[in-house]
């Protein structure tokens, strides 16, 4: 079934998600604050990703809109922005654009005003994909994705055959259970359903075991497998 | 090699260590605040755990003294009270008795105050590991298996075979080193070292995911691999 997806920030998770969605022939656009300001830059970023621009180019059938456009025309919206702009840009984005909508939030509350490692600027009792929720209350915002890599994220059997998991949180049954459909056309095998959004502060909190790991295993291309007692 | 441990707390997680050790034919002891007060209780924990005296009767090569005592003995001592008692015990074992000894820290900082599931009283830009450490400089401090069950630490082989990771976090290499033979003694087969004791933090913000696969999975009897691309 073909959807149409807004994904809302335009580095490379957006790219990720958006070229991936558009590979499966879902009608794909990418949201940003300023389209002309993004176009409009030559130079990689500081991570040293290509110009949007020239992503682009290779992604003909990703459009590229204002935030608030391409969340008007979309089915499903996917928060891709960094964290420390999420809220902001859905604000853009406008609630009325949101509501009803299943949101998909991948971003982590990172924080790197105080150097490496980032600390987290808001955790423990309370999370980004909540305070989303509460900022978009029409909004049924799922929690997903945000425990991997961009490039983990949509090819994930890339790593050990993709045995490995994802998990979702979300206080909407029927909105975990479409966003679990999207991850298995991912290539996702396994899914784990957290329960209710306020077990996104469990996968969040996990970011910085996953830097820690990065560091050790000097990749970003790892997951973590749930085994159990047979 | 045999060493005697001194193993800071008479609930299950220190049962399990110091069982397991003791069953290595190491020289354990067990310490806690009250022995007499301890040895007088007749029923079982809020947990149903047999009373420490019924354990105490199955495991007689484990003695039990007060945590100064212990410690003062001990060539390793283990931190197995809960997060939110052990800086008091710590005191109790007084710092002198840890000077220049390894000090394996498993407890967890959880705060049951708000009910279930607890938040942690420490967290993000610091870790219990690291106030332990500032309390006492000269022990030298090693965070690890706090990220699974009591009888996981002791019996990792009863999952998946073994194939599964503990971490280790510290500021001294030649301790985490001797961490992590006695961790192999255990049955662990894979010992990921974080780096510095910093990285405590890392495994201790898991414990909310933990908790929520816990839920997930109906049972503690699991844990996660670390899966990367071939």
């Amino acid at each position: 079934m073909f959807m149409r997806f807004g994904v809302l920030g335009s580095g490379i998770v957006g790219r990720s998600i958006a070229g991936k969605l558009s590979e499966l022939d879902h009608e794909v656009a990418i949201g940003t604050r300023d389209v002309e300001a993004l176009m409009a830059r030559r130079e990689p970023d500081a991570m040293g990703n290509q110009p949007f621009s020239e992503w682009s180019k290779g992604s003909p059938r990703v459009r590229t809109g204002t935030f608030a456009d391409i969340s008007a025309e979309a089915e499903i919206v996917i928060n891709a922005t960094a964290g420390a702009s999420s809220l902001e840009a859905l604000s853009l984005a406008g609630a009325s654009n949101l509501s009803g909508k299943v949101l998909i939030d991948i971003a982590n509350p990172l924080d790197f005003s105080g150097g490496m490692p980032p600390t987290l600027f808001v955790s423990n009792t309370d999370s980004l994909a909540e305070r989303i929720q509460r900022g978009f209350p029409e909004a049924r915002v799922v929690k997903s994705l945000n425990t991997v890599n961009a490039r983990v994220m949509v090819e994930p059997t890339q790593i050990a055959k993709g045995e490995h998991h994802v998990f979702v949180s979300g206080d909407d049954g029927q909105s975990k259970a479409r966003v679990s459909e999207i991850l298995q056309s991912f290539g996702w095998k396994h899914v784990i359903d957290l329960g209710g959004l306020i077990t996104a502060r469990a996968t969040e909190m996990y970011l910085p075991l996953w830097l820690a790991l990065m560091s050790a295993a000097k990749s970003p291309m790892f997951n973590i497998k749930v085994v159990q007692d047979q």
